[in-house]
């Protein structure tokens, strides 16, 4: 596996940032990449590939998937290599992703004795929903495939340590739209207008009751609001307010849940104001539930390549992950890598301003899927 | 007094309306009608003109006063001379004040025969702290001036009325800006970031007790958040909320227990949550305080133009005015002209998008206005 | 006037204070000192008294009145005289206006040698709604009475200082209660439950808008919680939370706004969370309005007996009073009399169980009220 | 198994209920029954019992525990054997604990012939921490037991239905108080005051905060605040407001991030009202661990006597358990019986005055509970 290719590949597509379904240059690199190994990349989405490269005897097919979309972020993180594109950062760990299986597909195209066939696929769009995996398994990504294989970045665990997890990995991921409207006024005569940056600080202060109290505390569940905007200036009384978030849940009740408490609550806090309000709902990624025999051979490749002290079995993350909709179609796993490095002061969590990660894990990452891949090549899941 | 020019003058005004320290084109247009009367207006700062018109005999002098800004409001109000100036709009009424004062400059231009000076002011920037009147004052608008007149639209008062305040006028209005900001991340780890917009609205809600705890009930105050924006994705946990808004009182007194209570229930929310803050508060206008004396002589002029069932005694404003500015150096008054018509549907807030005016009135402001200016130069405040 | 009888009075009442309507030994004692002056009481309710005193001709009789009740408060004065009757206290003063009263009855049984008549009115239950007044005017106290003339202690006020109000003096004073109940059940299971404690808290947290937002913030208004109560054990959710308290505004409109803006949003709140509610509101006692008049000539006296440095004219008080109710029937006014001492650290507020007095002020307030009656005896409201 | 004898058993401690660490004359009752069967009860603590049964030989030796006490809760069932003891109900399901184990007893007194020893254990005072079980074990219950077995009824399960958990199966529950003082004052001056009563409503709202934000969302925790106490009068500003409640979690560090945070929320809020408060945290019970192979075995006795279609798997309970004690001591497992009926309108949550259950299934408890004891003796956790 070769370390350094993997490593300047990442700082090239860190350097280089698109955003979901703009991943026009990410794509080309890529293609430009495989081909240069000899490869035959196939483009079968405006920014989506796949390569497959056969083994030298038939046998069955495992796909291994990256992801390669960058995210609406100001890098703030320091590293020479920081992005270029401002607003636009690679705080994810995509660039990772995609560095770690275009390593895969140079060492495969130099060795190619193995039975059955490896398929990559480079998917779009992993940020935003509907997401880019709908569109690729639609133009045949998933045809033939008999297993399936992903890795994400994980900057709570110390590089170089996989987290497997044998039933759940990522929950339902929805995002939400509400905007809160009334008649604005003189700042001075509150009690002649509907305050609606009020109003919608009294919802998301007691939005806060809904994970607390009204759902079951046993189950996870995260509601958050991530983005909120309203006014036009210090001594006008806002006429409208717009809100963003997401909810986060493993299963569909307990959403559904969540969802009619908001609107609910939301109904409510605006009618006792006189604010008006509108209010969309979007279902995202289903709930990532992994195989359960597929995680047991990443569990014991995972532990050949990192040594059992190295392996952990985390909670399952509240974030979603579109790794989902092939998991629905295939059997497969997901799995996590750690590349947190306290002593070198790297820790921010992903999605920051500040995201960074620790390099040396990136070969380990690699060698996991890599040899997953040919252990279910030769020996399916049976362990 | 000509009611067809005023009514012309202000639909133009309120077609091209320019916002503060930007009046450019309505300074222009106003020192052209004053030209065309054969008057002599003088620019004394970038936007703001006074134009002195002499009577027959030596005498004191009177200042009348016209605040010529508009606001950044997208207009909605269905009138066909409604805004050009997208995001733009005279929505507190600065148009009719000038088109009045342009009325008085027409009618005295044909009328000489009164004894000392009337000195027309017509000031920039009424809605921008500081405000226009400093810059005026600076540059003279009130050498020798004995008393100043001014006066504002109400839209709660019924057209034609006239509102007198023989103490307080107007509030002590301020502005204050706030920034949260903490670690951002991922929607799905709260725990390992600070959640800014949380934060905000938890601030925000808990700010309503400065007014309906912390205070003297007995004295009037408010509190309002015009601005509220925080937040880049509905996924990310925003790492930075930016508030604006405004204090009102009449005392100073009060004004510092506001000021210091904000901020020290931001500071101990901030600290609740790992967020940091930043917190600046600017004071703005003095609080409006009428000369009682000349305030009689308006009371006096208003009952015979409109009638005394058409003369009220209105609470004071909360609302700001930099004429107070001219009220801290010479004696004057300031007065409200109802222009409210509900049977019209005449009835929305100043500031707000759907603001209009019963454009009847006018001329009962501009009598008031002259008359009272006129009583003062032959009486004084003798009643 | 006897200083020392007032004192020593104070003093008893003090050690010996009853809640309203159940002022027997009061009234008793009260009865007792009048008979003991050869004046003739009559008890013309359960524990309320009038005691008329003849001058030596004809003429118009004034109303002096004293409130006589106490507070179920924990007196922690600190007081050698502190309230031998556990859970009671006088903390509002009645005792020191029982006695200043008792101090003028003596004055006035050695001096009769005046046109017209006192009546004292030694009245009960001022603290609790709907107050002895009611009680006391219908059997009698007001026939025959032309003016009237009642004080009230001032801890904010100096020792010695006089306070004066033209117009309105105290506010009404309305009482609400509140019950919020739903399924309780084990602290574990909050989604099974609606979490009344939770949900009180929010409505209190809201409610602060209703003062802040919903009503006019020119004109006092004040809503206090007095009580709140709930729940049964610390692990169990509380089925039921109940809650009392008042709302003070000088004008019916504003009480009536605030009023079903509580019940409103209460029931909003108890929908979101599935809580039921009951809601009772009592309207109190109304606005007390001076007759201008008395009031000038109190204010006359006062400067006579305190000097002019020593009578102030401070905002009204957003207390009720039942004193109100006399004045709907009579012209009369109602002062306050300071009694505090920063010196001395005598300044909690009433209804503190720290509440003490500085009692060097009783003969001024004793003064003022009997002064002002015979002013008013001999020359009217003329002055 | 006598059915009968175990529902007249049930009924009459449920008419008959006693508060934790006075269970007196169940306890008495409990003696009387065992002496009736020729067994030989020991009290070893004030209300705690224990009754070895000796098998026909030598072997190990299996614990059953009941907890006897009941609940400050006013019963509303409508059952018509509702407690006479009013304020006290069995709303836990404590009385159907004991009169299994009584069944189980009355079996076992005529059917010696099974080797080692049954000890049953009748513990008071599992509702009130530290809890019973602490003294029972310092008093010798545990003394020669190999293995324990535990049950608890649950009205969500289907009556008959059994729930095993193989790991946790109660959570850590700790007890808090909180008291909120400053001084008080007239409602009308709360700006002279600090209002406890708003400043605890603004504390458990923001609160909530804690548990949707402030932890780790993937690991169940609950906040309860279970009681809510202030104020003296509706018009008076409360001094002082006393709260207790709860907090639930399995790991040690999420409860103390939920303590900490509590301490510093309530220390900051104070501070911006000028309030003082005092904090007491008391750990509960451990968390529940249940040893997998007693659980093991459990799951396969729940099988023969309830048919696998009525055995679950439940998530585990976020409610304390005392239980958890005796295992950390000694290998065993705690599992559920269901009783819920909603067919029969039975399915108010324990803790609830409307608790109730179907009482059929108490015969499949008991016989889980002997026939897994037997198990045990005759074949250890093998299977």
């Amino acid at each position: 596996m070769d370390a350094d290719y993997i490593i300047s590949m990442r700082r090239y597509f860190h350097k280089n940032p698109e955003l979901s379904f703009h991943e026009y240059k990410t794509a080309d690199r890529i293609e430009e990449e495989l081909k240069g190994m000899g490869l035959k990349p196939e483009r079968i989405t405006e920014t989506g590939i796949i390569c497959d490269i056969n083994g030298s005897s038939k046998g069955n097919t495992v796909a291994l998937r990256a992801d390669i979309d960058a995210l609406p972020v100001n890098e703030n993180s320091g590293d020479e290599f920081a992005s270029k594109n401002n607003g636009v950062m690679h705080a994810c760990g995509h660039d990772a992703h995609t560095a770690m299986l275009l390593g895969i597909a140079k060492y495969l195209s130099g060795h190619k004795s193995f039975k059955g066939k490896i398929r990559l696929i480079f998917q779009p769009a992993e940020e935003t929903p509907p997401g880019g995996a709908i569109e690729m398994i639609e133009n045949g990504a998933l045809d033939d495939v008999d297993y399936i294989i992903g890795q994400h970045l994980l900057s709570t665990l110390k590089a170089g340590t996989v987290g497997i997890n044998y039933e759940y990995g990522a929950a339902m991921a929805d995002q939400f739209s509400i905007k809160i409207s009334g008649p604005g006024g003189h700042a001075s005569r509150p009690d002649e207008s509907s305050d609606t940056i009020y109003v919608a600080s009294l919802f998301i202060v007691s939005a806060q009751s809904i994970i607390s109290r009204m759902v079951d505390q046993t189950k996870p569940s995260v509601l958050t609001f991530g983005t909120l905007n309203g006014g036009d200036r210090f001594n006008i009384i806002a006429s409208t307010v717009e809100i963003t978030g997401t909810v986060r849940a493993y299963n569909r009740e307990l959403r559904e849940k969540i969802r009619d408490s908001l609107k609910g609550m939301l109904s409510h806090i605006c009618s006792i104001y006189g604010s008006e309000y509108e209010f969309e709902y979007v279902e995202g990624y289903p709930a990532l539930l992994n195989d359960r025999n597929v995680a047991k051979v990443i569990n014991k490749i995972a532990i050949d390549v990192a040594g059992s002290e190295n392996v952990v079995y985390p909670d399952p993350s509240m974030g979603g992950e579109d790794f989902s909709r092939y998991l629905e179609k295939v059997p497969g796993a997901f799995y996590r890598l750690g590349v947190g490095n306290k002593e070198k002061g790297i820790d921010a969590p992903p999605h920051s301003s500040k995201y960074r990660i620790d390099e040396s894990a990136l070969t380990t990452g690699a060698s996991v899927m890599l040899l997953s891949a040919m252990y279910l090549l030769e020996h399916g899941t049976k362990i």
